[in-house]
């Protein structure tokens, strides 16, 4: 009953996370129901995005590849991301995360002057392909900085998954030059004694500070 | 920290029904990570929503304005909806909604052959204008069908909104020749009588069939 490009532009948004075909119809409706304008500029970013915005060959974050207008004019393109680009940064530490929006938050705290490398899943979710590329990609990295102190800091779920691809990595990276760290475990701030679980406490008093 | 284009289109996503900035992030990241074939088909179909969709100046429902490539190619545009043009359809009994969806719900059922007629809202969420506009459409609308026996169905939804809006158009568009109907209130099914509320159980009792 609905025309089909009105079906297939549903069918695009129930591929979104968590977006079922009710909500994916709304969608539709709603950009149906849009100003002109407004529209035209949504189309008009979409198609920016991916001519625009390159994935870090390095960290795998994204970043603007034309930093302004005039680099786009010269073509003077940027091939690595901020943050391994930056000179402020430590390059020697590398915070290693699941996934982009891990590093949104761990940049917020506004304590971390390191690196990252976004392993894109843990080992339930990715395959044996992307696994063995992940790893050759960081071993890569790594022997670039042979010699030096390196600190790898695995920022993963405190899970069964984030916990096993931990060990995983701890495992296959193994080497005198780099130090390894995770980060604390203990109380989340409002957290109450009396409710937390067993392993939480555990954590805490053991690494009480 | 995120490049400019992709915080621009975070903000579009957030103007989406229901959808705030967190999960607007994801799609953002989703349609990054997508295949190059599947996010320039995804533009596409956006781009052709606007051109070829149009909204049925008689009822306000959707429709294709091409049947079919060729008659895009002689120029061939549809004017008004599938309903309203349809001659199996009884022209004279409209059925009147708030939203689309709910032609949808009511397509479903397969117990419905007369025509519709989209609110856009309910009289608490309509602005004065768009009020004004809608009732002047709806008497030319009954105007043009003017003699016959013509009957309204209020499908509004049994809310105090949905209540009042029905009220409001009763009182508007009060006149002999025309017979104006509500969708009947009961029992769900699957519903414990012992749980009914109050005003479900007394339409229940009352409109006894």
């Amino acid at each position: 009953m609905l025309p089909r490009q009105f079906q297939n532009l549903i069918k695009h948004f129930t591929k979104f996370p968590s977006i079922g075909s009710r909500q994916a119809t709304r969608f539709v409706f709603h950009l149906l129901r849009q100003p002109n304008d407004q529209f035209t500029d949504f189309i008009n970013e979409l198609a920016r995005l991916k001519n625009e915005i390159k994935i870090c060959p390095n960290c795998f974050f994204i970043f603007d590849s034309f930093n302004s207008v005039q680099d786009k004019k010269n073509g003077k393109e940027n091939k690595i991301c901020q943050f391994c680009s930056d000179p402020k940064r430590n390059q020697n530490i590398i915070c290693i995360v699941e996934k982009e929006a891990d590093i949104l938050a761990i940049e917020k705290t506004g304590h971390y002057d390191g690196t990252y490398h976004i392993l894109g899943g843990n080992i339930y979710t990715l395959t044996e392909e992307s696994e063995n590329f992940i790893l050759k990609n960081l071993k890569n990295r790594l022997e670039k900085s042979t010699g030096k102190n390196i600190e790898l800091i695995l920022a993963l779920n405190p899970t069964p998954e984030g916990d096993a691809t931990a060990s995983f990595i701890s495992r296959e990276l193994k080497n005198p030059n780099i130090k390894i760290t995770r980060l604390a475990r203990g109380l989340q701030r409002g957290a109450d004694v009396e409710y937390a679980d067993h392993e939480t406490l555990t954590h805490a008093i053991k690494n009480r500070q």
